[in-house]
């Protein structure tokens, strides 16, 4: 599988949705395969919250791979010895693409707040310099779902295939209050300095509110069902049971998961990211679901799973039976995946999913 | 409704499970009715995590009744024209029984790490200088439920009735993870100072770490549901939807109770609570479940609430499960209310339970 990373500088403004202009942007991207003549095999992917460009493969000296490895690769589900995938660093995310710590002089709080259609339109642009006119799928998991249905809405020719998983419409109280946790510990941290800190600063020991909310996150990627698998009641055999701070096992995986994320992630590109998932609704200068909806031109495949509480599979349900409603039901297949994994099964279980994808593309 | 609240104080050691000994010790607590003469009609009522002994009636001045108001009083469910309802504030907490901030030089992180067994334990002396040997009943929701259970086990012939809400036998992964953010969010706030601070330090503004912990807490007390009927979408009228800091109502109202909170309970307490409720695990001691279960000879009503995350039906089903493969199916009634309000209902949703709390006394 060829693996090619870059970046690419747009020296032009973007107009946000906010009336807001970023007067020009970089998008740090990677594309995995070859685009082929007629440029007609490209499958955009889109990353989740904390994701980034790398999808698959791995960097020398990486513990780890990109982070839908099982996906895509050469005879995996997204098959690169046939697709031309790309995945590019949302706008907002600190890996490479324009966010509030960028360039000398970074922006901070007062970089503009994007949205998810800006997130789009920013790599619409990318696309067209790319010379890709047409994409043969998009998809996305999570904030990356969102991105796919913003995709079939505003731009319905761009292709012919939209596979959104774990995601929704519009994002609801229960993923915006876990949300609020996180940004609550960040802002309330004093390290964090309303935003003035360092580069570099949380390298060593990331910022402790930012850690907490991420925790926070990790239980709302799980289900209680999953935690009882992984977990139990186990506890930390060094720890003591009746000292005040012994610890059960999911206290430990949280705390080192927490800390370790909060040196890695930078906590002003974290505040934008949920920010702009919190006020994704795609209902928005639209009537109805419906209006919105009716934009669609592309087959959609929406996979959801079932014990998933951030994007629950009603929110899917409603898309489909919108899309039923208006007389799109040809268009749309819906499938909820019986996991009890909760959020993280797309990350997860990729052998209930993986068939769908398949015969989607 | 004859109200009394008084403060006892035990000049004799109290032996904790863990090993220590809390050389003396005072539990504040509070009554409603009369005892009768030979004092057979006293009702125990268990306070959960942040409750405290004042469960009904209103002190001169206050906006709010007791937390469990529409329960006790007069004709209500749990009649205090009939009985003598009793509820102690649980040794660790702040409302006047000993705990890690009590007295002129307080313990702080030195206090003895107690457990649900201890709490019962201490209330027991209180119950039998009131001369109370035998108690109608004893009730409890979520934590007040585990004080429920272990009397059942630890003092099978106290009473004949124990009632148990949203509560388990164990307390499981998901709840601990939930507690274990409310944990970090205090010992790595600053001001916490190693638990170094000065009473009163919190009056004016809480610890922020803490009252992250209890947004937090807010979330696992609902469901996705009831946030979706209680919040919706609906954003706060004067803040800016392009405002990085702009909020959902939902957010505003984590950061109302979060911080209001932060300001009223004390910090220690909490981590010692949440510690025992941890911690808590009837079946330690013992063999088996089966085994702590053999112990019981009241009869067991056990009400659950379906959308309950923190302390799920099947937890409770376990036990009812248990028992009767014991042999002791006739002792238990166990009632799965149909509810989305999550482990709040037993605050929300009187008129769906109360009707088995009164068939039960």
């Amino acid at each position: 599988m060829k693996i090619n990373t870059a970046i690419e500088s747009f020296d032009e403004p973007l107009y946000l949705e906010s009336g807001r202009i970023l007067e020009s942007f970089e998008l740090a991207y990677e594309t995995y395969g070859e685009l082929n003549e007629d440029k007609s095999n490209a499958i955009v992917v889109f990353h989740a919250l904390t994701g980034s460009h790398h999808v698959a493969g791995r960097y020398e000296g990486d513990r780890k791979a990109g982070w839908w490895d099982p996906m895509v690769g050469d005879n995996k589900p997204i098959d690169t010895t046939k697709f031309f995938v790309i995945c590019v660093n949302v706008l907002g995310s600190c890996f490479g693409s324009t966010g509030p710590m960028s360039g000398k002089n970074p922006l901070r709080l007062k970089f503009p707040v994007i949205t998810i259609s800006d997130m789009v339109a920013s790599q619409m642009k990318l696309f067209g310099r790319l010379g890709i006119k047409k994409a043969y799928a998009v998809i996305g998991a999570s904030m990356g779902g969102m991105q796919a249905l913003c995709v079939s809405i505003e731009y319905p020719k761009f292709t012919d295939r939209v596979i959104m998983l774990a995601s929704t419409y519009a994002t609801q109280a229960w993923a915006i209050a876990f949300n609020r946790l996180a940004m609550e510990g960040i802002i309330r941290d004093e390290r964090f300095k309303n935003g003035e800190y360092e580069k570099g600063d949380f390298k060593e020991e990331g910022l402790y509110g930012f850690a907490i909310g991420r925790m926070a996150g990790h239980i709302s990627f799980l289900s209680p069902a999953s935690m009882d698998r992984k977990f139990g009641r186990n506890y930390v055999a060094t720890d003591g049971l009746y000292e005040l701070f012994g610890r059960f096992e999911v206290e430990r995986y949280m705390q080192y998961n927490g800390y370790s994320f909060a040196k890695r992630f930078d906590p002003l590109s974290y505040l934008y990211i949920i920010k702009a998932m919190n006020i994704f609704d795609a209902t928005r200068n639209y009537d109805s679901l419906a209006h919105s909806l009716a934009h669609i031109e592309s087959k959609m495949t929406l996979i959801s799973f079932k014990e998933d509480k951030l994007f629950r599979p009603r929110e899917m349900e409603e898309i489909r039976d919108t899309l039923v409603d208006i007389g799109k039901g040809d268009l749309v297949e819906y499938v909820c995946i019986d996991s009890d994994y909760g959020h993280d099964a797309f990350l997860v279980e990729y052998e209930k999913f993986d068939f769908y994808v398949k015969r989607a593309l």
